[in-house]
């Protein structure tokens, strides 16, 4: 049974509680916030607490609070020499106050607020300081059901920046598209099965065998007819600029 | 019961003749390809020709073949009012010859060979010239599982341009990823549960709404850091697009 003491309220802190509420072989001491209204619906099911002196021993302190917060509340946790971890994609393991020993637990996931998410999905990033605390977090992931992988501050950045383009930017691209077909009076759920097919197809071809389109045919006539029909200056560059990319990976004269 | 014959040997025939195949209530007459070479597997179970005037009577004539060759091939087809359809999403209804009952078939996903692919989740798009002949590309479509849309050039023409940035785009941004999680030797996989769980998000919250990430919180300091990060010149250039455009969206400061 490994035990845990969790701080913080927002969405990575919330989801992360329901998940290792749900686990056996894991116990929720105490839930954290400085600020109880956001986490007092969960009273009856776990002690909560705003007094950071009150904190009660427990096998793994989790810090899942935005990231310009870690250090400082790092190092207002009144003990020392126990495992602290974050869960920040983009915070060095070395923001964590050097009083505790530091590891990083990074569930690498899009979290919305109220949108169920099957957390045995998500796949944990972990880097410790010592290795003496791999194992610990090796069987909390296993304890929540999630694949772990053990990568290093730099793998971790760098998945953090990738990220940001299969999420974020692949979201944004989807916004483009729902303008696009809006402004034609189109069902932009006619779109889905594509944006389903399109993430799964990369489950049997890399993204590079996985290419179709006008721009990895060097097809110059769509893409005149397609720029040509696009109304905003920044959907035009977008369209450009990704069709350049996806030349220059295959080879095409741009 | 209708009866198709199928013009044509890509990709999109293929699905297409596999899906007819399997539909009840269709059958396929002939199929016809200028070379038959590609499709002489299929000698077994299909009438194939490569002989454009041995063409029998068929309900519905489905010309899929590349756009540029659509207008030339359905001239060359050796009768006149007929019901002759294309499958393009980027060719005018106007390009078939006007000897025939023109009409649009197109079914809007990325077709991979080799690939496997459920046709029933594929949306067809449907454009006729006439109206009588509406019903029958509606029973095809049914006949195949699939839901269907009727929609007009213009919004065809949106629909492909849209298809573009869901597939074609958001491919070259996982391909984009694939490189940043090489240079560090980490695994892409990682990062698959993600790419998932974008395309799964918008089922129940529009791409506005879906939104997070660094962009939309203004966090002008991970940015830096991220832009910072970034080797390639073309990577650079790509997350401060999409980043201004999703600043643009989300009504920040730029």
């Amino acid at each position: 049974m490994i035990s845990v003491t969790l701080i913080g309220a927002g969405n990575v802190a919330t989801h992360l509680y329901k998940a290792l509420k749900r686990a056996k072989d894991t116990t929720v001491i105490q839930w954290y916030s400085r600020n109880m209204s956001s986490i007092s619906s969960f009273k009856n099911e776990v002690e909560i607490t705003n007094d950071i002196n009150s904190l009660k021993t427990a096998d793994v302190y989790i810090i899942a609070v935005s990231d310009s917060a870690i250090s400082t509340l790092s190092s207002q946790l009144p003990f020392s020499n126990e495992l602290v971890v974050h869960t920040s994609g983009s915070v060095s393991l070395h923001d964590l106050d050097k009083k505790h020993h530091r590891g990083v637990f990074y569930p690498l996931q899009t979290f919305t607020k109220g949108a169920d998410l099957n957390f045995t999905e998500v796949p944990i990033c972990i880097e410790v300081e010592n290795k003496v605390h791999l194992q610990t977090l090796k069987n909390l992931s296993e304890a929540l059901g999630c694949k772990h992988y053990r990568v290093n501050s730099d793998q971790r950045a760098a998945l953090h920046l990738a990220a940001v383009f299969v999420n974020n930017f692949t979201n944004q691209l989807y916004r483009v598209a729902h303008e696009i077909t809006e402004s034609k009076s189109v069902d932009f759920n006619i779109l889905k099965p594509l944006i389903k097919e399109t993430a799964s197809k990369i489950d049997t071809l890399s993204p590079y065998m996985a290419q179709t389109g006008p721009a990895v045919r060097n097809d110059n006539k769509t893409i005149k007819k397609h720029l040509k029909s696009l109304d905003k200056d920044i959907h035009k560059q977008i369209y450009e600029l990704l069709t350049k990319s996806i030349k220059l990976t295959h080879g095409k004269k741009l």
